[in-house]
């Protein structure tokens, strides 16, 4: 049975809503380590032995600056939560919201995959019939080539393990289709791609993607750095909000159209329910000895409970295990020293 | 009377279709230089003195390299159009719709403004109720701190001259509203703004616009460099255009669902009209001595003709000449070597 440690903190709705949908994914077959203020966390009705609380009150999901946070204070319920997945008493890491506390809790305390230079932020956004998994989401706002060239493996042996793509497309964002476009980095990341990727692996480099072209299909993961990537995520989520907006607008604006609107509900519902972010769980901590699910801090229950479910399945389907042997097959791990001290190392943190 | 110089190469729809354009806009009181393959005009119905056609059929458009092209083509259309605005015969530039040729031809023929340090490609997206001018929208892929003061001081002024904005509040784009968040690139670029729209002048400086907020009229100016611009310029393109085929599919789905699309039709023709990119002409060229425009390579007639209006609207109001007196109170010009060389210079380009 898959454990999965979860920190009730830091969610906009409130430590009882996370362990309602720590609840919800025990009645899946998950078992869950949950910590946070256990006086805070209600009934908890249909709660049985399939999960443990940990009272850890202190939140730290409020922190200007989250690594000193997580440095200083060992009792934090995301730091707890972090040491039980680094020590084995968890498979994976399900935060209550903040995602930079994760982020630091997890590198300090679940620690680095072997090889990977930098975790990344991945998140899967559900375009109809066309879902692609973006990364950077937000973790690392300036990088280096290589950086990008881990993040296009790792985000490509996760749609493999998790979404069940059996030959991910990867994609590159930037400013134009052709190989020479982009800032210098971008250009970089570029020939390093083509180059690791061609030399094997279950997983095809499509080169450059423009801006117009994420949601068409052209890519199964489009890679770029946290800035953009993290720019790029909420916009989407600006322009599609502010979209359906106006189409609600628009369909209220005359009674023919009010009627209009009335007979499109149920279909414009399903639609919307299709972009529900809470669907897909929240972002995804890759790069890690063992995964970690960031819950946007709106989420309900639903969401919590979701992000409880795709961090086990991860757990299950060994996406750290598949990350390292995808960037070990393109021959894009970091070197790390050997016991002889022989062995150069790629790039420094 | 406003003469704007149209070059009518490098458009999808070909250089009769331009021309059809110009012929258009000179029925709105505006004198037009049409340079292209004349031959290619078709009969040009409607043309009067106002329009004067200049046989200038050799092509760039489609140049690799648009910088070398422009130099070694001083036949080529855009070039004739651009040396035409530099040289006083023409009071604007409008290209047939190839950016980077009439990027190019502009920095040599028209030039930049005194003091400015490199030109930017300005868009504004019709957000219905919260329109914002985007820039730099791809022009500058790799920028340092003071291009970005720049971009958002000539923004501002082209809200003002053209949008009629009074009072333009310009937004710096990044990945957190924190002035701490962002690259180094843009903390920097942040304490600058700040800085020197704090010493005056007719627009505010409202910090940091994350991608979710953009589309909520939190900023009428929004800067970036022109990587991230152009990325986020075609994703907000796609995901709208995605969402609109989305919505639509919903519609046909059912026959409920059909007969309520076919009432909203009218509702929903009107806000894709809105957001009609012909609507705002295309891409401005700010930061020369002359405006420039640049349709969409995909603009019909309609679009052509709005572009060459929106031109001589720009000269008509000084864009250029604003723009040089915004940068100025700001202190923002790059200091050039007076007579006696000794200034300095703030930046090289």
């Amino acid at each position: 049975m898959i454990t999965v440690a979860v920190d009730a903190n830091g969610a906009d709705l409130g430590p009882a809503e996370v362990a309602a949908g720590a609840v919800a994914a025990t009645r899946e077959g998950v078992r869950v380590l949950l910590f946070g203020p256990a006086a805070a966390f209600g009934d908890m009705a249909g709660r049985d032995g399939s999960i443990e609380v940990v009272d850890a009150p202190v939140s730290i999901a409020k922190a200007a600056d989250p690594a000193r946070a997580v440095r200083s204070t060992p009792d934090a319920s995301i730091v707890q939560a972090a040491v039980a997945v680094g020590e084995g008493r968890a498979d994976a890491l399900v935060s209550g919201g903040s995602t930079g506390a994760a982020l630091a809790a997890a590198l300090f305390n679940v620690k680095r995959a072997p090889g990977v230079i930098r975790p990344a932020l991945a998140v899967t956004i559900p375009v109809p019939n066309h879902p692609f998994t973006l990364l950077d989401a937000g973790a690392n706002a300036e990088v280096r080539a290589e950086h990008l060239v881990q993040f296009g493996l790792m985000g490509a042996a996760f749609a493999q393990a998790v979404r069940g793509v059996a030959r991910p497309r990867i994609g590159l964002l930037s400013n134009g289709e052709e190989a020479i476009k982009g800032t210098s980095l971008v250009i970089e990341a570029h020939e390093q791609l083509a180059a690791r990727v061609a030399e094997g692996g279950s997983y095809d480099f499509v080169g450059n993607v423009e801006g117009t072209q994420v949601t068409n299909g052209v890519a199964d993961v489009v890679v770029t750095d946290g800035f953009t990537g993290n720019i790029a995520l909420k916009l989407m989520e600006g322009v599609s909000q502010t979209m359906l907006t106006a189409v609600r607008a628009a369909a209220t604006s005359s009674a023919r159209g009010s009627l209009g609107g009335l007979l499109l509900k149920p279909a414009l519902r399903e639609f919307r329910d299709e972009l529900d972010p809470e669907r897909s769980g929240g972002a995804y901590l890759l790069g890690l000895r063992k995964l970690g699910v960031v819950p946007h801090g709106r989420f309900s229950r639903v969401g919590i409970r979701q992000a409880i479910l795709v961090a086990a399945r991860g757990a299950e389907e060994d996406v750290a295990g598949r990350t390292h042997a995808a960037l070990q097959d393109a021959g894009a791990l970091r070197r790390v020293p050997d016991a002889s001290g022989s062995a150069s190392t790629l790039a420094s943190s």
